[in-house]
C-alpha cells in the first residue's frame, strides 16, 4: 500500500459491530473501460449478481467457501474475496475476522467483472458488519488487492463501480482519486461468448506504446463521453464511444466482434465495444426495446457462429453492492 | 475540406447583407491545450483582444491591411484572416469580398491564439456583414485555414473556443465535432515571456510515440478536467492539470517555467501550464485576489531572470468574438 494513499483518520478503526453478525449481498458485474477509457472508466450493471454471504468472526482469520463448486482458490490469500478481507481485518484494532460464501453467478473470464464483484461484495458487507467504519475509497484500496489476485495487476475500474455504482472515473490510482459521473438511465445489452480472454493475456497483447495521434483521438473520445454523460447528449455518447487504440488489438481475440459492433449499432444501439478486456461484448441504447433488439443480433450471430453464450439486458445500477439481509 | 464536413443546407449561400457593409469586432486571445488536453481543449479570455474592423466588398477580393506596422503578411492567401476570408468567399453564391484592417494586439508568437483571434475575428465579423448566414460550426471549419497559414496545421483549439467562447472541447476534426464545456466563472492569470516560440518548432519537438501508461495517465486526467468544470469541482480541476506527455518536452523551450508553476500553485493557483505551444504560461484561481499574487510572482521571476514579459489578470470569455459596432 502506498502511505500516501491513507488518510490520517483511517489509522484507529474500531468496529462498532452489526448485531446479528451475519449479511448477504449481492455484488454486480461491472463494465470496464467503457470504450474510450481503458483502465480508468467503469460503469456498474444491475445484472448479473453474484450472491454473497458473510459472517462476522472474533477471530483474526478469513474463511472462504464456494456454494456452487466453481473451483475458486480456498486460500484467503489467493481468492479474490479473500486478499481484501486480509488487508481489511489487518487495518483493524482488534481481533476480527470473516467467513464468506461466494455464489458465483458471474462467470469468471467473462470479462464484465467476476473478480471485482467478490472483492467489493466482501469488503461492503465486512463493512457492514463493523458498522460501516470504512469509507467507499478505502473500500476500493482494499479491493484492488482481490484485482491484484486475479490479474496481477491492482486495477480499479471494475472495483469502483461495484463499490460507487453508476459511472466511475479512476482519475489516479496513486493517489486514489475516484469521482463518480453522473449518467442517464440507459440500457445495456451484454453477450458472453463462451470463450476463454484471461485478463493476463489480454494485456500482454497490448503495445507499451502507443501513436500520439492515436491517443489525442482517444483522450478527445474519453472528454467527449463524460460530457455526453453528464449533458445525457446522447448522441455525444454514441459518437464518442470510439477506441482507436485497445480495441483493434484485442478484438481480434474475439470471434465476430466486428459484427455484433456493426450490426448492434445498426439495430439502433448508440455505440459499445469490449467489455474489460473481454471476451463479453456490451452495447448501450436508449430504449429497452432496442436493447432487446440488440441482443436478438447478438444471439443470431452467435447462434451461427456456434459458440455457446449468454446475454443479458439491464440498466446501469446507480448504487452498487447491495445489502440484501442484515 | 473533406465532404464530410459539410452539411447539405449549407450548399446554397446567399448573403442577407448588413445595412452599413461595416463592423468592428473585438477578437480574444485563447489558451490551447489546458495542460492535459493537447489539441483537443482551448479556452477564450476576455483580456487581449485584437481590434479588427471589416468593411464588406461587392467584388470576390480580399484585402487587408495591418494597422500597427506589425509585418502581417498582406498577400490574403498566406494571412491569417485572409486565407479563412477566401474560404468562406468560394462558398458564397454572389461575388462578395472584405477589406480588414486588423489592430493586433495579441502578439503573434506568444501562445495565446495571435493567430486564431485574427482567423476567428475575421470570420465572426464577415459573418455579421452577411446577416449571420454561416452557423459557428462552420466559421471554426473556414478560420481552421487560418490556423493551417500560421504553423501549417488545420488545428481548431484556439479557433473553436475563440468563436464559441468559454472552453470548447474539439472532439474530432475529421468530421469537426465541438462540444463547449460549461465552467464555473475563473480568475486566469498569464505571463508571456518575450522569447520565441513557433508553433512548429514546438510541434516538431514532441515524439510521434507516447508510452501507453503515460496516455492512460493522461487521459484520466483530461475525464477527471472536464467533470470538474462541468460540476464546478475546483479541487478536481486543480488535481487534473496534470500533462506527463507534452509539458515535460515543451517546458525546456521556457526559461523559469517549473518555477513559475511550483510558486504560482504555493500561492494558491489551482493550476496551470503552458498555454498553446508557449511561452506563455497560465494559471488558473478561484479568487481574484489569489489571481493577482499570482501575476507578482511570474513579475518577480522574470524580473530576477532578466526577460522581458507581459502579464494579465482576465476571466474566461464566455461569449467569444465581440461585435462592438454595426
Amino acid at each position: 500500500m502506498n502511505a500516501a494513499d491513507r488518510q490520517p483518520e483511517q489509522r484507529i478503526n474500531t468496529p462498532n459491530y452489526s448485531a446479528s453478525g451475519f449479511v448477504k449481498v449481492l455484488a454486480p458485474g461491472t463494465v470496464a473501460n467503457l470504450v474510450c477509457g481503458f483502465d480508468v472508466l467503469g460503469m456498474c450493471l444491475n445484472e448479473p449478481n453474484d450472491l454473497m454471504e458473510v459472517k462476522l468472526l472474533q477471530e483474526k482469520k478469513i474463511i472462504i467457501h464456494s456454494a456452487d463448486g466453481y473451483p475458486l482458490p480456498s486460500d484467503p490469500a489467493q481468492n479474490t474475496a479473500g486478499a481484501p478481507l486480509i488487508e481489511m481485518i489487518n487495518e483493524l484494532d482488534t481481533p476480527t475476522g470473516f467467513e464468506v460464501t461466494i455464489h458465483k453467478r458471474i462467470k469468471p473470464g467473462s470479462g464484465i467483472g467476476s473478480s471485482a464483484a467478490s472483492a467489493a461484495g466482501a469488503v461492503v458487507a465486512a463493512n457492514h458488519l463493523l458498522g460501516n467504519i470504512f469509507p467507499n475509497k478505502d473500500l476500493v484500496r482494499f479491493a484492488m488487492f482481490g484485482e491484484k489476485v486475479a490479474s496481477g495487476v491492482k486495477h480499479a475500474d471494475n472495483v469502483a463501480p461495484c463499490i460507487y455504482g453508476g459511472i466511475t472515473l479512476i482519475r489516479s490510482i496513486h493517489p486514489l482519486d475516484i469521482i463518480s459521473i453522473p449518467s442517464p438511465d440507459l440500457f445495456v445489452t451484454i453477450v458472453h461468448p463462451q470463450i476463454e480472454v484471461r485478463t493476463k493475456d489480454a494485456r500482454q497483447i497490448l503495445r507499451k506504446e502507443v501513436l500520439l495521434k492515436d491517443a489525442i483521438r482517444q483522450w478527445g473520445n474519453i472528454a467527449g463521453l463524460v460530457a455526453g454523460f453528464m449533458q445525457a447528449d446522447l448522441d455525444l455518447i454514441g459518437r464518442s464511444l470510439e477506441d482507436v487504440i485497445i480495441e483493434p488489438v484485442r478484438s481480434i481475440l474475439i470471434p465476430g466482434f466486428d459484427e455484433v459492433k456493426t450490426k448492434c449499432k445498426e439495430t439502433g444501439a448508440l455505440g459499445g465495444g469490449i467489455s474489460g478486456s473481454g471476451p463479453s461484448i456490451f452495447m448501450l441504447s436508449r430504449e429497452e426495446a432496442t436493447a432487446i433488439k440488440v441482443q436478438t443480433v447478438m444471439q443470431d450471430i452467435y447462434n451461427r457462429i456456434g459458440i455457446d453464450y449468454h446475454t443479458y439486458v439491464t440498466t446501469i445500477n446507480k448504487t452498487g453492492v447491495k445489502i440484501l439481509q442484515a
